[in-house]
């Protein structure tokens, strides 16, 4: 059985770190949350929604006495916001994030707590909405999610072991890698996706027939574009932190690519079905968390990562 | 009040004939649906599932004494399938397809039934189902989708004002333009995507740790991917019959996808949020047919297109 939290601080009242907190309560595993946001407006919605408990004027306000805090801030300002809590974290309270990337996360942590990061374990539960924002929080959330933790190089096991304990608890899958090998493959099954969906809807738009194009969209586009409305501050700070990877994935992306427009060009039907027909036995059998058993190509080696071409 | 069918004939019992006879049947306005399919056991099937009155041995069987044909075959045996119908057409028959393709389909209209043209008029339902196949024929699917008429030069307009009506009773909104005008438009929304999404998947999951990241992905791509899993040899006949028009949108793609990949690689956090801040509004206003508001970016002039480069 899970120890219950005493404390939980949620530092950014939005979906995710409100959805934690529904969660732990869901699951009586927790006595008293108190939230902080920058935005007053969303800690205070947070606190009539009854997903925390009280609000805390700033974010070291609310981590003073917690056992647990959740830091849901763009991970762009986790530094610091770790550096503003270093003078009231407990020596034993676990101390995690929720962001997209993790090396920059964990450099940050190791800066920003020193010896203290061995209380941090860098979290990224691969969970989301359509819609951001605290109204849409659920208890739900997390359940049959998948949750990666990336423990720094000072992070002490037994925090890890209560990382993992609570998002068991909260019904998600706990895997645990280093933040480099968490940002290579988030890089290609998050950040580029998001790239692309981001260029492809502009290309669109930005025709002089863009207008017309999209009027006569139907539902392959809505759910090929949905992610191209994610929050411009959010990518921002993703890409920007893991753009090594994500370039070295796009790259690859276009060489694939450009040989699907090189079939196209010559127009030999047998062809194009054959470079068709992997990648569509391969997403017919793939599943959301389970390992993909169509993930190779095996009569064909994958293209070279090429450098992107500017 | 629109005129009841007498006899509807469906060539290609599968989800989008079959969910037409269904939403007929439902509407009470069809008497008598015969089927045939080039596989005798999804006619069978139809049969059995109630979709459709009889089974006819050939197209020609199956249209013979229809006044009202529905070709749901690819797009590339269109011209095939309508010579083989040539002698047994009624002279006042309505004809139409659900292909996804249009002026492939005009031409060969015009070739297969010279001056019976004038009973054919090229339809594309904007609809679709994650999964193909008789058994997901749905009644409602063509409810609230928009079809796109494109009548070829012989198309008699009573004909289209027949189609018209009919799908209007379906639920669906039409719309009428010329086979080009549909072709470019669907290049951009439709088929564009799908190859984006072939290539993609593609590219993660050839690498060597395809495996590894596909475990990893979330709810984001599995949307962006769905399309992935489309059928081979239907893709394969769109991107024959229109790659043109893919081709260039493609290459608009890339000169977008290439500003996106710029200003990674130059890091500038302010350049990369205005990259992302006019599609995330974009797409966040959009709607499924509904003209989006937010398609022109007015900062900014779209990129000219330019040629593939192979």
């Amino acid at each position: 059985m899970t120890r219950v939290v005493r404390q939980l601080a949620v530092i950014g009242c939005g979906l995710m770190g409100g959805s934690f907190a529904l969660a732990l309560r869901a699951a009586g595993l927790v006595e008293r949350v108190i939230g902080h946001s920058r935005s007053a407006a969303s800690a205070q919605r947070a606190l009539e929604l009854g997903v925390i408990d009280a609000t805390a004027a700033t974010a070291a306000d609310a981590a003073a006495g917690a056992d647990v805090v959740l830091l849901a801030v763009p991970v762009a300002s986790t530094g610091a916001t770790l550096l503003s809590l270093r003078e009231v974290l407990a020596a034993d309270a676990l101390c995690m994030d929720v962001g997209s990337t993790k090396a920059d996360v964990a450099a940050a942590a190791l800066q920003a707590l020193g010896p203290q990061a061995v209380g941090f374990v860098p979290a990224h539960p691969i969970a989301g909405k359509e819609r951001a924002g605290i109204e849409h929080a659920d208890a739900q959330l997390y359940r049959g999610c998948r949750v990666v933790l990336t423990p720094t190089t000072l992070t002490d096991q037994g925090r890890t072991r209560r990382a993992t304990e609570l998002w068991t608890a909260l019904g998600a899958r706990v895997e645990t890698m280093t933040p480099q090998s968490h940002d290579v493959a988030l890089a290609a099954v998050s950040h580029l996706p998001h790239l692309l969906a981001f260029a492809f809807f502009q290309s669109v738009a930005a025709q002089p027939e863009g207008r017309r194009f999209l009027a006569l969209a139907g539902p392959g586009f809505r759910d090929f574009t949905r992610i191209a409305a994610g929050d411009p501050a959010l990518w921002r700070d993703v890409f920007v932190a893991n753009r090594e990877h994500v370039l070295r994935h796009s790259a690859t992306f276009r060489a694939e690519l450009q040989r699907f427009e090189a079939a196209l060009a010559a127009g030999d039907p047998a062809v194009i079905e054959a470079l068709i027909a992997p990648p569509s036995a391969g997403r017919a059998t793939w599943q959301l968390g389970a390992p993909s058993p169509a993930a190779d190509r095996e009569s064909d080696p994958p293209s070279s990562p090429q450098a992107p071409a500017h």
